[in-house]
């Protein structure tokens, strides 16, 4: 417990600034480049469609963080207009708006996503590369089995024997490569008021060989539609999994791994019935033995954020962040970061940003993310709630060492 | 974009208290006289019987802003006690007092929803020129079923034959006198938790024949309850519309309109199951390219107004707005109004009173709406989050131009 | 309406603080020893489990919380270390830690519940003697249904008949001994997502004839798990009643009791299904006119206190409260007891700590009560919104007058 004598003559804002965060929950950047129209469609999670004529997305409190904090970041006053900041950043290219952009994240471990987008956006080395830190990867579980119907169904193997053991083989390969967590979107696929019982051998069987069999009626490799800024949402081509059965089983199997499972709850894209990915609805499964037995990280949250708080009082490995909900927030994300500091214990808060594509949303994250928090700490310590030792240690427990420890890293 | 260097001298508070609003939704002020016992249940929304005896529905935030913001319009000092505040009121009579309080309202468009109240109310015409400004209407669909429903069964015309082709008339008709948005309250006949599909013709032709049947048989114009102070819920006479086919049909018939459809959620009276009034539970509906095609404006929301604002991230034409909240929540309207902008564009917010009876209410949704508005927009401008030129901007977008832009006036 | 003239030297802060508070919903406190463990898990009402190792309780709002308010009571300095804190705790024994901390937290009228807990708690008339002021009772009615059972099967009465005569002798035995109020944990036992209606009287007896005979094929008296902090959930021992037609029937027979009937609803630990607590299931119930007709105390309601507020403003005889969540949100109890002040009419809130268990527990509800709602207070009045006699009238209302009246005390 270490009381952080060495740092009494900072302010916790100062504190904050300076610690060297754990991303838990990311993805790569753009590799680019961009157009002015995606970038401002990367703007907008919620929508999956191009932005609406007249409007542009920094009209929102996120387009208004971007020119707050990350204008300076390329050479120009904060609150520059957006035209002089879409010319500036496009003068600059994306990889040198990326390489002034991500190493002012101050994250030293990127956990990376890498199931959504593919070679749109850089590889968690390339991402550790261009931001300084380690690259760490978590793999999508849906993704994993959508790449091996592919396969299959390429070779016509579409009885669905041999899917689970290919499935299992799998993600054993994954961790053997290093993955550090699994990560599921079945909030998107199928919502989260599942049966969450794990299937029987039989029924997997059926349903991947009804998968497999469609996937091999289907042309492979067929276009999705054009790419969002959606990071659960639509698969952009091949087979899509959305069969309950199949998801459970995925999520099962994860649990076997006993590998850290991130889920996907709260805020997404319009693809998304955001009611039905209420954490609450995941009671049946963390209730569950087995799964009481690995780190469960409860992605977003938001609007349920204090839902999720609930169960990461009530459930000793369940963990949660506001990523995503904190860069879309902008000015607003310090109220959504204390109201997720209730009922949660300390140990169980984690930081994310969940940035998906703009270089923009890495840095964000952390600097709304850094502010918010010691904020909240601060203004805890004005009224006498907190010492200010614990402050810091609890703003070093969220904004990295909870993550470290959970991943095992 | 006007970035108004004119009023670069003025504080945030004192640009909004100078703007001229549009109340996107409002009803129309009691054309008076009125009992105390009447003027208190008006106070209460949610409650539909009388207030509770050794009780006063100034013990409320409603109440205490009443005293506070209204008490000086009529020539009491702030926070005068409710006796004399009533007292005052009476003296004065309603068409005085309406005098006194609705032009400080500082509203120039007022949009009516005539829907509900009838004659207790001023016209739209009558409250323009009671308030100043221009006012127009919104028709709400399911009073115009009901009044359809009311003549074709005093006809004897109980088939259901002819009830669509009728219903589309009604409703060109009413396009065509002026109505610049449709209404429904759905949410209180039937909840929003509906199949949200076009019904076909023939199950419209038969849901028809059996409530004008129902009709027929019942005598035509019996009363209903006592007026409350429920703006949605019990009709005062004649048929109700509670078919969830003609509920669906007539939505579906005004999406075909083109015109603007308001949209009840959230808050509302007792007669509403508030959980089954979650916006979310339109999600059905949303996803229609046919609805994607004209603006919805998705009413109240309180306790739901972050789930309104993520739909107004994810769908183009989607608005939303915290009306009858910012009154009843009184001191608190600030907090709501801020948690209001959060996801939502900043062009799809809007500003509504959603005022019903005493013009009280019309005045105190302004004022309460200017104030907190303002100071969200302060504070994050005092933070460094927000400039003054984009904050300015942005109340204006909320309290005025969206609407003007949205409604094409 | 007493204006308070005589205290207006005082700060709403120190006004709060002298004010002698109606406690509505508590339980005893610990009659000890206890160990360190026991004590950590009495702070972590969401986990029924051990605490996980490698942490501690402490590291939580609510962990805080004792450290900053109970501390000094202790005879330490504020945010003494964990280890010392339980180190001195454990010096002065439960008895001498109890007689420091209860008598602290102002409450002159304790209004226990006896459901749960049994032999470990202090009993009303105890915990009034450590803490001071006057207790009453509430009788939970499933523990009152269980210990029926319990006897009824030792006796071999397993037909089912009798059981809802004697039911009935048991709640007028109860009222008789000077029972306050009744009180429900069917969100515990059952969701509140019922069917609301009153059970015919076969059904009663059909159903308490299969409760009756599996107690009787259960060796009775066999133990349950571990004590957990949790207040509403598992048993400890004997039948446990989860039956909808028994419970219901339950609630019905408390209803024609004419008392008080506290629902708990919202927060509570992870037996519990929390989104099948969302209070708004009980409009069923609520809307029934016997119901009507008693006063009905949603306890806790967090994260659904909004929801509350509705339901208090749309029922003439439903009182609310944010108890238990007090508690655990330790420094941002501040911000929930702002939202809980924002439908409901004053004269239907109230105050509650819910504490179970430690001692810290019915003081801290209490200071963070009277810290919250005064710093609300204070800010609408420092705004202008609500006068500063206002602000103590309605202090008052919801730490005492409220409950007075609506117990009948």
């Amino acid at each position: 417990m270490n009381r952080g004598g060495r740092q009494s003559g900072l302010s916790l804002a100062e504190f904050a600034a300076r610690l060297r965060l754990v991303d838990h929950h990311v993805h790569g950047a753009f590799r680019g480049p961009l157009t002015r129209t995606a970038f401002e469609e990367s703007l907008n999670e919620g929508s999956t469609g191009p932005v609406p004529s007249g409007t542009t997305s920094f009209d929102s409190q996120l387009g208004f963080a971007v020119r707050r904090w990350c204008a300076p970041l390329l050479g120009l006053p904060a609150h520059a207009p957006a035209d002089d900041y879409w010319r500036q950043r496009a003068l600059l290219g994306e990889q040198e708006a990326a390489a002034r952009l991500l190493p002012a994240a101050g994250v030293d471990r990127w956990i990376v996503d890498t199931g959504y987008g593919g070679d749109l956006l850089l590889s968690p080395a390339e991402l550790a590369g261009a931001a300084g830190g380690t690259a760490y990867e978590v793999v999508r579980l849906e993704a994993l089995a959508e790449s091996l119907a592919a396969s299959m169904a390429a070779e016509g193997a579409t009885s669905g024997r041999g899917y689970a053991d290919a499935y299992r083989d799998l993600l054993r390969q994954a961790a053997a490569a290093g993955a550090v967590g699994l990560k599921t979107v079945v909030a998107y696929r199928a919502g989260l008021d599942l049966d969450w019982s794990a299937p029987d051998p039989d029924a997997v069987r059926r349903a991947a060989g009804g998968w497999l069999a469609r996937c091999a009626a289907e042309p492979a490799g067929e276009p999705g539609g054009p790419a969002g800024a959606g990071t659960g949402g639509a698969q952009q081509e091949g087979p899509r999994l959305t069969d309950p059965v199949l998801l459970r089983f995925g999520v099962h199997c994860a649990v076997e791994m006993g590998l850290p499972l991130q889920i996907h709850t709260g805020l997404g894209d319009r693809d998304l019935d955001l009611h039905r990915a209420d954490p609450m609805l995941l009671l049946g499964l963390l209730r569950q033995p087995a799964v009481a037995a690995v780190p469960v990280m409860l992605l977003h949250c938001y609007p349920y954020h204090r839902q999720a708080g609930y169960l990461a009082q009530a459930f000793d490995r369940v963990y949660c962040d506001v990523g995503l909900a904190v860069n879309h927030l902008g000015a607003r994300s310090a109220a959504v970061v204390a109201e997720s500091m209730e009922l949660a214990p300390f140990g169980r808060l984690l930081y994310s940003s969940d940035a998906w594509g703009p270089a923009e949303l890495h840095v964000l994250g952390a600097a709304l993310w850094r502010r918010a928090a010691a904020a909240a700490a601060q203004s805890w310590v004005d009224a006498g709630d907190w010492s200010e030792p614990d402050a810091r240690r609890v703003l070093t427990m969220i904004g990295r060492d909870n993550a470290l420890s959970a991943y095992g890293l």
